[in-house]
């Protein structure tokens, strides 16, 4: 099954079921009001939106308009965030001009979840020099987890995956890193790709809490990577009975792999900007591709669209102050 | 202007007005159903609210249940965290056998904001041996605050100032933060104490973006500190412009100033065990002091009760999983 968020004026959207196709959608009207409120109350609302799926793979409902795609939480009450690729941290640390993470545990900080950018919008940013780089990933939404779940009982907990361009500033990331208070400046909002898919939708693909698909990365037109999910040395499983250690996991959480990254980058390439620059530091020297600049144009997929896609432009932010 | 949230069922509670000796309360029935609403579409509603609490002040209103008292904002889209008492961050270091924090910027994590703990009910936390510390500090919420506000306009962004009680878990926290993104196990639910006040409540005590207020911290009935809130570093409007340099911050965002401490601690206390355990060590090479035990009660106060009493006891997480 495949959800998604239609905007209708209000911040949390009107939640919709999706087609196989991509091209029809029948919205929930009398089901849910929004996917925050189906995620609280799963159950439920799970048995009711596969009958709407099922509608509408007997051809019901309506052409789908993309331009009307939210993320499929516009807002979330929680977002924690993962590094569960030990390469792209290798990577990172080299990038960062740093000492490898020394840590038998999950990395994991907590992001700005009021706002969830749609996967086709304008991404506003400050400034060229903070060093703007995208960040593919995969990441699931919980219904509630309670205090002390361990991980042998967390994978019952997710419930929706989804795709994510974790936007990051890096000129910022290593300054407030080395203060250990984790990062604000450097995690503007994120992009979420518009379909929010349950675990059986992705088939064989979805096994031992990893998203085992590429993740294809375009930029400007050009490929830039597509490294595999399935390198993750902590399952998502691992990741939520880490969040969940000292507190509740409120329902609607989203859980983040970090940015999708290979031991054999040489041949699948990256998923963020920062490690193909490191990549290129270990191989010549010195890092040759720049960070994006606005007008530049992200594209992320994966599974043959199964998650929709991400493309959108890096814009400079103007706001009336 | 004091408001509070009672408790009627629903998530975010039912907003009412707070007369000045706290014994008598006023629905804000018909003007908002909850503060996050008041906050979003703060110039009509403060007009509003203002006005029931003239009625209050002129005999109106009920009784207050104060055990229907939630947090003002039970849960809230952005909590944004700062360090910004320099004497804390020093004897912290210290306490955490860590060099200095070089930084010429305020230090700030994102934490839970998902749900705030009512300043009287039981604080369930996993385990003893997490090193389970309070944090007593001031906090500010604010509406929306558009990227790049600088500092010298954030301050009119302050619409209510709390007390809050930052839980932390000091076994946690230093293996947390030599990874560098900042903390998720090491902090819980935060407290709340119950009266979220405007400004011009405090008086002169507000100035500066700072609260010139001593804290008043009691663990099991004996004074453990009194610092004053003026010795800020940064005021809360330079917290503010930081936390809003890369994002538009959402109504109802809080931001707090970090845990109390003063230059003078010999006299005044701590608003933390951690601290008081990195004097010890500073004075006598070892702590003394021990964390919490469940069953322990930490008391808060500030301003003659103007923001309501913190009182309450950790108690040990029995979940049902």
């Amino acid at each position: 099954m495949r959800l998604a968020t239609l905007s209708d004026g209000t911040r949390d959207g009107m939640l919709v079921a999706i087609s196989r196709d991509a091209r029809r959608c029948l919205p929930a009207t009398g089901i849910a009001a929004h996917l925050q409120q189906a995620i609280e109350e799963w159950p439920t609302m799970e048995r009711r939106l596969r009958s709407l799926s099922r509608l509408l793979e007997e051809g019901g409902g309506e052409p789908l308009d993309h331009d009307r795609l939210l993320a499929p939480l516009p807002r979330a009450w929680q977002w924690l965030d993962g590094s569960a690729f030990p390469q792209h941290g290798e990577l990172m640390q080299k990038a960062f001009n740093l000492p490898p993470i020394e840590t038998d545990r999950p990395l994991m900080y907590q992001g700005l979840s009021d706002h969830f950018l749609p996967g086709h919008a304008d991404v506003p940013l400050p400034s060229e020099a903070d060093g703007i780089d995208f960040e593919g990933e995969y990441g699931v939404i919980v219904d509630a987890v309670p205090m002390g779940t361990p991980a042998d009982k967390a994978l019952d907990h997710v419930k929706l995956i989804l795709l994510i361009n974790d936007w990051s500033l890096r000129a910022i990331a290593p300054v407030e890193m080395k203060t250990g208070f984790g990062w604000v400046q450097a995690k503007p909002a994120c992009s979420v790709a518009p379909f929010a898919v349950t675990p059986d939708e992705l088939g064989d693909a979805w096994q031992d809490g990893r998203v085992h698909l590429p993740l294809e990365v375009t930029l400007n037109g050009q490929w830039f990577g597509n490294p595999h999910g399935g390198e993750m040395q902590f399952g998502f499983h691992d990741l939520i009975a880490h969040a969940a250690r000292t507190r509740d996991l409120v329902a609607g959480t989203i859980i983040g792999s970090g940015t999708v990254s290979n031991v054999h980058y040489s041949s699948v390439g990256s998923c963020c900007l920062s490690e193909r620059r490191a990549i290129e530091m270990i191989a010549t020297g010195a890092a040759s591709t720049p960070f994006l600049a606005f007008g530049d144009r992200v594209r992320m997929d994966a599974g043959d669209g199964v998650f929709g896609t991400i493309d959108q432009h890096v814009v400079a932010n103007i706001t009336d102050r």
